[in-house]
């Protein structure tokens, strides 16, 4: 490095770099098209018939094939990583995720976060940063929000630490705050045979375990190809050079990204449940790495239909 | 497993569970977009003129660049699938394929199968299954059908086995039957710098023999991504855990996927066959698995002018 | 191989089958969509504003989000690769490359090649061939062109060759003949949160060097889906089978896909520089092969402001 290199390059925030209440906006503005949805498709191994075809969506009631969920999720939250999670030593949590409006091919994706709490740790060396994280289309509705929270590291151990905020989440997104994101569904134009499966909202019950069956074993070219999709640009996903000296001695699988695949998984099971209202929370609890193989099971914990709603 | 798992994930069917002269409407319709015809592009290396190119497909007199006769196959044989080979222990052939009409971007594919031949195995362990299979556009029409033939396990030995029926298939497709996908070509349109050839239809004859040189290695995630291109979700292309336990210890490639390399290879020598109008018959003679190197080579066993048509 | 193997496979020229002043017009137009649009960017990683959000890149003065100048140029150079370079020993060199129009998604590429220097080298075994090539959209307008040198294997070495003749190119692209590829900016409606960076053109001065901090590893099948997706068929990026028994025993990334690499690593510290008016020279000075990890910096070697124009 020469002595006239500029720090035009970003490196990311460090913990003291956040302040309660702030507000970032994030870059790169995303316009997801009809080669988004393919491309996801073919990196996962989504089946759902609404995002597939254009004919199923408008006979239920969509104006037309709606952008997968998980896959607009990505986009809103890639963008939130330059600015979030770029010196994060562990992503430790989500909640409280809605979905809110559908997306479609066309739309522009962007996203805001703001810092809802700060925790430094008692090592002094990291914190945790708690943000929440909105997801807009071009007409400035939102289409997504969710709150993080993740372990950043300190720049220097000595700078002072903000008093600690710590935000008191739901453990369950409210039903009655959900639905937005799916139009009113035509239940007598939805074709059984053409979805994949006869089974419907009722016929799923609290305890029930249902095992997916599947298994699909990732490449590293793969998830490379996804988070880059996804324009998530975390270092620990792409560079074999760096991470091959670091904790793991491999690129690390965004855990976005298992999600999705378990999510295509869990078509041979619930091929009906193609829309996803809410997360109420998930954790990655184990790092995953090329040439593993991912399986999903569903446990049904509680059923609960929308009020207003009888689709 | 708890005791708690519904089987709400299809295991597929056996051999006892079909019966002679039953239909199958398979599940996700799917709309192929620019996005598919440019990552089936990406994944095969296709380089047909019509294909690739707006003008020169208008040209030449197609409404519109048509999406390549092999996806629009891959992606009608990848429905049928769940509902036919999920337990299949080979696919054994097709034949009698034709293309009846072109698919363009924007068009939803559908398909539906029926069972026309069965015939148990004299181990009685496993049957054969013929089932002449079609794809449809949104407006109804047949763009492909043709008939394949698969050896599916039984579930139980014992359960008892219909007389064996076996179809009658043609060596050939009827050349008359043929042309309806490809509109008529203005001959005099048809640039042969920009297609790639000078050799037209009546430079070919029968006995000649083109070696097309060039030779493509497989990764996995290019014949995953591609499978997953077709939503074909048969179990031994994806999944190195249970592979990796059984006969060949490896993920297999789907068939289908070679041949499209095959076809794509055949540019180099055929660069004027833009379009697949039946295929007679095909096998799978040897299984192709990551890190081989596919390479083509071509036999015109015999050639026939579409009657009524001069182009 | 049989006695009636005909040479309708291409072999590609050799040395001597190039002539000065030679026009060469190239096979297979190209009609880019949205679609690859979508792939080049999970192919490389690229999140500059302009061609990733419709609503930026209308908000700063183009009629929609452009396709990237790199992916325009590949697949225009992909098409003279048959042409030019199927024998080629090396690539040299490209100097005086412009970008003259902007590609929209619709836009269809063809390319024309014009011989414009020839040298044998002494060993009589290969020798230089120097092409300007163009790339042209479906009005007939240019929308890059560029010259290049390659190292040609003579099929003979006793083949007879031209008398020497060696271009002379521009050490630098005319500042005055750039600028035409983009149009007009809307400086105040340049949102600099949205692109990621607060730095603008009067920011960066001569002698200032950028690291780019972070690092991609390259997988076989990233690069051979991109060079696929560039519709470039030199055999020594597919062909594990030979190339294991060529000079590397390896695969060989193509040159310009790893350009695109180094070009989205720029975004960071870059990010503003989303548009190449032109390449005033490049090599490929070392082969990068799968498993590698792509780092990028760059030095600002001069600023120049486009006459004629203050945005």
């Amino acid at each position: 490095m020469s002595a006239s290199v500029q720090p035009k390059a970003a490196e990311g925030r460090f913990f003291e770099d956040f302040r309660l209440g702030q507000t970032i906006r994030h870059a790169t503005p995303r316009t997801l098209t009809a080669g988004d949805a393919t491309l996801y498709l073919a990196l996962t191994g989504g089946r759902f018939a609404p995002q597939s075809a254009e004919t199923f969506a408008r006979a239920i009631g969509y104006p037309a094939s709606p952008i997968d969920d998980l896959l607009a999720f990505h986009v809103v939250f890639g963008k939130t990583v330059s600015d979030v999670s770029l010196n994060a030593v562990a992503n430790l949590g989500y909640a409280d995720c809605r979905f809110s409006k559908p997306v479609f091919p066309g739309d522009t994706l962007s996203a805001v976060s703001q810092v809802i709490g700060l925790r430094e740790n008692t090592n002094r060396q990291s914190g945790v940063v708690y943000v929440r994280s909105q997801g807009f289309n071009q007409r400035g509705e939102t289409v997504i929000d969710y709150v993080r929270w993740v372990m950043v590291r300190k720049r220097e151990v000595s700078a002072p630490a903000p008093e600690a905020v710590v935000p008191k989440l739901p453990e369950a997104v409210a039903v009655a705050s959900l639905g937005a994101a799916c139009p009113p569904i035509d239940r007598a134009a939805f074709d059984e045979e053409l979805s994949g499966s006869p089974y419907r909202f009722e016929d799923y019950s609290a305890g029930e375990r249902i095992d997916h069956v599947d298994g699909v074993t990732v490449e590293e070219a793969e998830h490379q190809t996804a988070t880059r999709l996804y324009q998530n640009a975390a270092k620990v996903h792409f560079n074999q050079f760096s991470e091959g000296q670091g904790r793991f001695g491999r690129r690390l699988i965004y855990g976005g990204h298992v999600i999705s695949l378990a999510r295509a998984l869990s078509f041979n099971g619930l091929a009906n449940a193609f829309h996803i209202a809410a997360i109420n929370g998930g954790r990655h609890v184990a790092p995953l790495f090329a040439g593993d193989t991912v399986f999903a099971w569903s446990e049904i914990l509680e059923t609960a239909a929308l009020p207003h709603r009888d689709d």
